[in-house]
């Protein structure tokens, strides 16, 4: 088993949602009332600008204020990862720059998208970025967005060399995940921390090696994926496994959204803030344009799986 | 037929390559020379920060500095429109912006990416564009970079309503393309301008109605794809079949770059880049990072590829 | 230019519908109804057991009885090719033995599907087909279905080796087709026979030098085919583009079906027939189990476009 | 917890390979010697006619002959399923119907392949093949070869109707595996059987509720399976995951193939009949055609392997 103290995350992570006003700026207040709702759950770090962060939609001053908000109010209690999300290395560099000087924990980045990749462009990608800052590398695997996987072999020679210090996977692809775990800890690669992004099956993960997880529902019920970590840390799994369905079933609410009317990422981040809204966190539930916002009809579903889960 | 004079482009517009110094900037001495190069071949228009542009490579700044060096360099003898590429609504509005103020002819917009979309959040996505800035807005349809292919029916509402003035197809899908063609006309929008991407099919384009093309090839023999498009608009279709058939072969340059040691997208650009810079137009032949470089083999494939196209 | 007498298949080829009666056989009465209307259209061939012949719901034995009723009711007038689908190598091999026994012309073969395929075993596969039959074999390329494109260099070499004698390319890559063309003209394989599947483009196909089309629309307007063919090899283009366009039109009966209630393969078989049904051709609309019929206000609208079309 | 006396199937249940004679018959001597192989290594059933047993490479003929020969050697010990897998409802009657008349104990079907689909096709399939036999129908979710994904709310729906009796699911997501579980969970469908094909995360499965597993690697080493289901279903989960560990490491047999050469499905297959030649189960390490043969090199590769993990 790998020691946690020299990983740079493990836990429970949840990538923060980015709370708007009314009319698009971001909502500092929301923010760190955000913060510390994820806090007293018992969260182990923060991942602000993830995808579930509407990072695509932010401009980098949004993104700005973001990092600067979280790191203010953490205050040091907790590690605060920030996406540099970008298509390609040099516009990663600028995001990169702005993270470390606004006192980011470590920097998370995907592979290069919008252009096509071979595995030595994404090789020299991380390298590139990893030479060019002093904040530590977590490469960001999540195919849907990017359009290409993350060879295992290659997330393994990355982290041997020290090229990236952890992984966040949301591929969905279990197999492959622990492909990563075995080849990193036959590597020998002690203190590389992988985190799974699959929010459904995290007790499994955890199971077989995962150090944490990234669940974007996570921002609605911390304290719920604090407590399947701690049982799964004391190998109670029956504990874990139902805490785990819990939370499977209140993930229904990401489609609350008619699929007519919009698409899943409107419905999911929709669903997630109109909780959060419902919960009292956040002041709007506003997203992103130019996400379809959720209805009446639709929030008051939220509001069931919410009341179903014991939260309302 | 329609007018040409009302459509916003027309004829041969080549997706400028964007020179680099060696240590990664814009040249823009080498980005006016390629300007003139352009002029010189007869184009009727300019692509500036497309895919070919590597507007997916340039940062903010640097996208700043090709769409004024192009438009300055031009003086207004043919229209320049400038690539406002970024993930989403709110990011791509800074870009539109930006190619307003510095005297673009018209904007050049993806569906979002990286995000998963729905037909009814892309069409929010293009109005939300098109009801902030004054310049019009051309849809480009590329669905290996952005994940997703503009619907025909889609782009005939959007044409109909006056949201976007042109449409530049890179798909690949002739008969997509087709359709787009022929539900503009029958929806009357007569200066609605479509624009194929497809440089290999450029004279079938043409014969079923295309009223122009946007070819990456045409940044090394823009004289050729203009004698083209000449034979075409004079129904002189063994002419344009001919030149399309040389242009075909010459197009083999971008396979010159070993598939083991790249992706197709650094073998193309950098052939591009290679053959512009073997011709004396531009003053290297880098390409952004990550791009794996051409070596000397490789770039002496290309120069083969222009001896036998009779450029060299 | 190729001499047309030396290629095993040129100008209109369609692929033949399959009547069934209203119990799920094959309605042999109709089937030879439906091949005196197409030679009565003055198509140059017939190609059954394609796709559009809903070849993967027939079993083996019904696959027969469509080559022997076609063949006997054809007499020689034009090549009746075959298809012989399946999924792999030692699959095929009885349909093909049956498609020579029962004198088919040429057999049409996909490369391998279920399995997942690599370059080598595509080509092994057509190598074996070929060596185990006295019949000149037919490369079809349909990725929707298959899984897989048919690379251009593959098909070359394949051709100039005499393995595959024709091309059916029901790619929708018109730029990849063009390729295929290019190739094996430079290969000097003279009597390589190249058909596009791509029903909206043939005009442009033909224009830039494919030998003919396999259209399934063909099967409702043969005669609008034939004509359009007729035209482009005399360089009319005007003349096939305005059939081409009338076809285009046409070709919206495919859209008939409820897309909420069944797929887009439903409902494009299902208005190819109702339409044969609606012109008399065959006497019952029944498509294969476990597609989903038409209903009568879908059938309406396939009408409506027979009657726009000037069929009806 | 269901009561697996009512399941039709759980535990450990192999897809068989199909050991092949020199010039490519069913080698029926080596089928039942890896009959009784795995037999002896504890499984709780055999799946015959699955992609493993290369029944998409099989004769109608020849399939009938693996069904009897297997059916003839088990005499009852443990339940035999057999794969009908065609591309459509009426090709896939007839293997149904041969499956019953042999004595299989239930079949297991793909939604239909090659034509695209909608999931009331689908649905309209199973329901079909369902009201033809008196066998249980087993769905198989292998989207990889279908190109379709079942659908979680499709199979609980069937499984409610009692249409389908159990799943094999090969589709590599382990969220939407356990949807599935705990749809039907919900639907009190309590002898509804779910098997995981993902072989390399099989303890994760066992524990959120997978009934079993069916893994390709369990024709090589069935009695390592055999002790990971049973630590499973003992709550000993660190024995489960080091046996698990265990077999991910000698699953790299399946890369010995040269990517080069030959496609995943030609290596993978041919490792797994080459370590079972290696072990003696079986006569010849032939795979069905097109697949490339592995060389003496790579051989050595899979021998290694089996070496690494005890077997040889």
């Amino acid at each position: 088993m790998t020691s946690p103290h020299d990983q740079i995350l493990s836990g429970i992570v949840p990538p923060l949602c980015t709370p708007l006003t009314p009319d698009g700026q971001v909502d500092t207040t929301s923010l760190v009332r955000l913060t510390e709702h994820l806090l007293a759950g018992g969260v182990d770090g923060l991942f602000v600008l993830g995808s579930t962060g509407e990072v695509a939609f932010l401009t980098d001053e949004q993104r700005g204020v973001v990092i600067e908000t979280v790191v203010d109010a953490v205050g040091g209690r907790v590690p605060v990862v920030a996406g540099v999300i970008d298509t390609t290395t040099p516009r990663v560099l600028p995001h990169l720059e702005q993270a470390a000087a606004l006192g980011a924990t470590a920097a998370v980045a995907t592979a290069p998208f919008y252009t096509r990749t071979h595995p030595a462009e994404i090789a020299r990608h991380f390298r590139l970025l990893a030479a060019a800052t002093p904040l530590p590398i977590v490469a960001y695997d999540i195919p849907v967005s990017v359009g290409t996987k993350l060879d295992a072999e290659l997330v393994a020679r990355l982290a041997s060399d020290g090229v990236i210090r952890a992984l966040k996977d949301s591929s969905g692809d279990d197999a492959g995940l622990r492909r990563v775990i075995l080849s990193t800890a036959a590597s020998d690669v002690a203190d590389f921390a992988i985190l799974t992004g699959s929010e459904l099956t995290v007790d499994a993960a955890l199971s077989f090696g995962a150090d944490g997880a990234v669940p974007g529902l996570g921002n609605v019920d911390p304290a719920g994926y604090v407590r399947l970590f701690a049982a799964a840390r004391e190998d109670d799994w029956d504990t874990a496994r139902a805490e785990q369905e819990r939370l499977f079933a209140m993930f229904g609410l990401v489609t609350a959204g008619d699929p007519v009317r919009m698409g899943p990422a409107s419905s999911a981040l929709g669903a997630f803030k109109a909780a959060l809204h419902l919960l009292g966190v956040i002041d709007s539930p506003r997203t992103s344009e130019p996400y379809v916002p959720l209805d009446a009809d639709e929030t008051r579903t939220v509001a069931s799986f919410l009341e179903t889960a014991g939260l309302l």
